[in-house]
């Protein structure tokens, strides 16, 4: 184990203009599905990234006026006066930890809706909206633009109100109008505000000095910026105008937070990057042409890294989203000298996708986040344990090991019995398939977690009946038996059985995660689950085999639009020839595969010597059953995770901490957490 | 105009168990993007229905427990008490109003997301939820169903707590549990509570009889079933299972509200079904089988077929939801004999697509729909005018006829000038399309308002440039002069201007809808609006010309996902051979067509004659540019509808009532309408 002294430098004061970060740990802005939907909520997470040692903690896109409303995105806003109070709430929890708070102010041109508002939109020019709606936002003209710049320095002064430590001037992701100005493919104007860079960049150098003017004095200003497109020659790139922005621009910020556009780019999943500190070949440059500090992203969790990084130059301060919330507490298991229980973020983006689905933040590693208001929980402290002494935990994937973990925390005696030849369960079935390598620290965490403990006993190859559970005499017993795959073809598009005479080869995917592969031969990849296991299937055999994949769904791995993953997976089956037929369920196995077609219903027969059903999943409930019917003097039964509900891997991993936390509790106050909620104030 | 004597059938009160109806209007529970995330907004939305003449005013589907969470949809809450005040809001305010309030209670099994509560997801048998979603449902045991029981008979007393006075058992849309478990494509079970009919029942009948038991004293209690799936022998039909429940149940609500399903079928638009009065074949049964009051819909919006209706015995009231969104007077102007007056419903699903997307419900025909609380605008009513005496409006499409409309209410002389041959605009145009011929209703009934008033003057055939606008003399100009269509494939795809050579014939859609038509050969539609004009008009082509339809979306006309039209346009374009090209953005014209796959960005060329950009429209600024630079003495110059955002129908009508209603007003009060929103209380 490292000493924490070799992480000193991490661990030194920056200064950010007026205030001062008390280390190098910087949480930049990031949306949580909470925003001014969920203000409680909202200020509650925040405040753990404070108390979890964050010099700065940042909130999320913050709506600046009614003209940028992204309803019913649950977003930031700071329209008016009336917004103080609720960010208020989260300032406040920052501060009572120790922690700069920072805001993100936002106009987002024609990347808002304005749905609620039925506000005009505005862009540099005439432009649609960057969704399939059919509204157009204006170009603005000269008096839009000092509009505009008067809301955010308003905006400013509001956030400075609200106790804001730092503001931001936010020109990223595409999403937002300081950027937009700055793009050629977003501005033609023929003004002082389009052309040439220098007409670019003016609107963003204006709200950086109007910004100072407003709030100089006392808060530092951030300047966020992607510095490279990622699109090569056709977008801004890093060595051109991405440097020469940094470079006009270079000491008007207190601040650079740097980053990679669009959001998909900066937020790219292991399954597509397995590599850490991925910007640092983008973002490098800056600290060349700048002397303020720099921040910058890049899932970087090594605290090796992360001194590295400091001690070359490339930046000042440790940039995190994702792995600021798998956990909160990285910063202060870094200084305590406790790197082993740091619990590593995955890259899956299951926290992204709650705020595609403007529902509140989770994350597979760390089933705490999102809950530290609803449900009062604290991803490091867990209540000890009530009266009683022993607990069984049956299944050692996700579930199981979450489960057995937070009840050996307690202080429960806990024997943890694994079916399988070793733990870890889905977890471990799905990380040898391809791109999916990092998500085995789901597992690894808490395996070693449990090993340091000497309250627990774990076995693998140990599948247990009724009888064999009941001998063992523990009179808690929480089943976390899984769930698998599905061969007959049901489905959410097939809820009728398939007809299937039996003559073509059928796989599941437990079968291809245990090593078995189709025959010689075309195989037909049939996805009805629409989330990421079929797509990352076809790749796999892809290698080997002619593969055609078939989906009820318009796209491949529709799901994966929510973690930003999409276009990169079905570009990718593109471009290993796997042959993509959408709109399309399995109808028939007879021989050969028949399948139908959503909208008119056609069947046609698409040759295949093979078949791999992705559509549902069977829980695994025959020992709780058996259990449950039996006078078997238990005094506690649970079943949890996939044998409950299938569901994602969070899923398995928050139901295995729900049912440790809430063991020997009172089931009423357990049962209120469920109405738990943020309502809406009924005067005006 | 016929006499308010012939329908005096409307206007019989109707028992329902121990409320009376005072007549035969029957507001049914529809959605509207407000529910308990806007309940200010929500109480006025249906109290205006109330004042407007509907006996019974429903809210929309209303969760009952955490286990039924729609998060982060807009629909009704009634977890706990705590929600109790938000829906007195609503019974208060249409009891004002001397209607009667409706509540939909509603358990949403499988089709709930419970992405806030994260509880179980509970269905009859375990299923997938039904969108592209990782998550199962588990199949309910006796436990979970006698807990639901008990949720939904403490929901019904809470509901009466509030206020309400008939509540509903839902069993719709396949959208609920009780319909889940009617419904053996849900329900495998092999207890009593599946298999044979009466099984399948039987959780119904147990939530009648709860319900009675609760609250049948003092609350109607209604039945709302479809009693057919649409799906043939497939599904549930109305000639077999469907009567066959009604049979069973016959009396044990108090009203039956019957319907098809799905939601798609229920409210299908217009554009796939032209008849009023569609769902009569399926549901005019039921008064044969039940003494009990019937309500049933089918976006009926002529008196004659309503009074009809009753007559016949087809059902005791008039169901409506589209028509009492698009006017919500309906009642009052058949009472008072003003039918004329009446604002039909065009069928388009602009109201369901604000649902879909968690935003306020609007409505093209009736822009003051949604804005009740929050811009305080009434249907009926507007100020008068203040010290000015006369306006201009200049274009006669939706914008401009709408505020010509409102300007007269309010008194001003109106002049309204259109440079076309006829009044309508883009609604005329494109009401020529296929299916789109409701649309021209925008036009017609404000036509009609304008013949008959006294202040207004119009003319056709008068493009007006700057010099004769000032010569008119008029202080106060409104310009709704639109926009057009782009030809140079500019959208938002294709930042860049597009390659072209020339060579191929290029069309426009407001070339085909002036009645131009490609020159023979395939012809390639282009889209990248994604709304959708492009699939009408493939549609239009592909009678007379091979047709091959690319869009960079994924689906045709994805904006129509949120009508509930998608499936039935892309099944039509396949049924009519179009060609449909996906996932690809046109590259390039040289000669023919060039294409470029989204994901690879690969390059292919696709031969055909002529091509039909339907990509993004220009606004047609050049009068409005042309007055604002001269000192030209106007006192009022605003830009409205397309020509200020181009958008949907609904937009232009929606700016062009606000400029009216707007004019002459404090413009810090105007300004101060836009931030009007409801927030989140700050205390738990």
């Amino acid at each position: 184990m490292a000493s924490a002294a070799d992480y000193s430098i991490l661990f030194e004061p920056v200064k950010i203009g007026p205030v001062t970060a008390r280390n190098r740990f910087y949480q930049v802005p990031h949306c949580n599905g909470m925003g001014h939907v969920r203000p409680q909520a909202e200020a509650a997470m925040r405040a753990m990234k404070a108390e979890g040692g964050w010099a700065v903690v940042s909130n999320q896109e913050t709506e600046i006026h009614p003209t940028s409303d992204l309803s019913p995105s649950a977003e930031g806003r700071l329209w008016d006066a009336r917004d103080i109070p609720a960010l208020r709430l989260m300032t406040d929890g920052v501060h009572a930890h120790g922690g700069l708070a920072a805001v993100e102010l936002a106009h987002n041109g024609h990347h808002a809706r304005n749905h609620l508002t039925r506000a005009p939109l505005l862009a540099p020019s005439d432009l649609s909206v960057d969704v399939a709606y059919p509204r157009q936002a204006r170009a603005m003209d000269k008096s839009d633009i000092k509009a505009f710049r008067q809301w955010h320095k308003a905006a400013a002064l509001r956030a400075r109100d609200a106790g804001f430590d730092i503001i931001y001037v936010y020109a990223g992701h595409h999403m937002t109008l300081a950027q937009h100005f700055l793009l050629p493919q977003f501005n033609d104007r023929m003004d002082e505000y389009g052309g040439s860079l220098e007409n670019r960049v003016r609107l963003t150098r204006e709200l950086l000095e109007d910004t100072r003017e407003a709030v100089g004095d006392t808060c530092g200003i951030a300047m966020r910026l992607a510095v490279d497109e990622m699109r090569g020659a056709g977008g801004m790139q890093a060595a051109e105008e991405g440097r020469a922005v940094v470079e006009m621009l270079a000491e008007l910020p207190d601040l650079w937070d740097v980053n990679v556009a669009d959001w998909a780019n900066d937020s790219v999943t292991s399954r597509f990057q397995q590599a850490e500190g991925y910007q640092n070949d983008y973002i490098s440059f800056v600290k060349q042409v700048t002397t303020k500090p720099v921040v910058a992203v890049g899932r970087i969790g090594s605290p090796d890294m992360m001194a590295a990084m400091v001690r070359k130059g490339i930046v000042d301060f440790i940039g995190a989203a994702r792995p600021s919330i798998s956990d909160p507490f990285l910063p202060r298991k870094i200084e305590e000298g406790r790197i082993d229980e740091i619990r590593e973020c995955i890259g899956c983006n299951i926290c992204v996708s709650a705020d595609c689905l403007s529902v509140p933040i989770r994350c597979t590693q760390n089933p705490t986040m999102g809950e530290e208001w609803r449900r009062g929980w604290h991803p490091e402290r867990i209540a000890p344990k009530g009266a009683e002494q022993a607990a069984l935990v049956v299944g050692g994937g996700p579930a199981g090991l979450e489960c057995a973990m937070q009840l050996a925390r307690r202080g429960y005696d806990v024997t943890l019995a694994e079916a399988g030849p070793e733990m870890g369960g889905r977890v471990i079935a799905e990380a040898g398939l391809p791109g999916l390598s990092a998500w085995k620290r789901v597992a690894d965490h808490r395996l070693y977690d449990l090993s340091q403990r000497g309250n627990v006993q774990m076995f693998t190859g140990s599948a247990l009946d009724a009888a064999q559970v009941l001998e063992l005499g523990i009179p808690n017993v929480f089943i976390a038996t899984g769930s698998h795959w599905r061969a007959d073809g049901r489905g959410r598009s097939n809820l009728a059985p398939l007809t299937n005479d039996g003559a073509l080869p059928v796989l599941t995917p437990d079968d291809i995660m245990a090593g078995a592969r189709p025959p010689e031969g075309p195989v037909m990849v049939c996805d009805d689950d629409q989330a990421y296991i079929a797509g990352v299937i076809a790749e796999l055999l892809a290698a080997t085999h002619e593969v055609i994949f078939v989906t009820p769904a318009a796209t491949v791995s529709p799901f994966t639009e929510l973690t930003l993953e999409q276009h990169r997976i079905q570009r990718r089956l593109i471009e290993m020839n796997v042959e993509i037929i959408t709109n399309h369920r399995l109808a028939a196995l007879h021989g050969t595969a028949q399948i139908a077609c959503t909208y008119t219903a056609r069947l046609r027969d698409v040759a295949c010597a093979s078949a791999v059903l992705v559509t549902e999943r069977v829980r695994e409930t025959a020992l709780f059953n058996s259990l449950r019917v039996q006078d078997h003097g238990l005094r506690a039964l649970e079943l949890i995770g996939d044998a409950a509900n299938p569901g994602l891997i969070a899923d398995a991993v928050y139901e295995g901490h729900r049912a440790a936390r809430n063991f020997e509790r009172d089931p009423a106050e357990v049962d209120a957490e469920y109405f738990r909620r943020e309502m809406v104030a009924l005067s005006d």
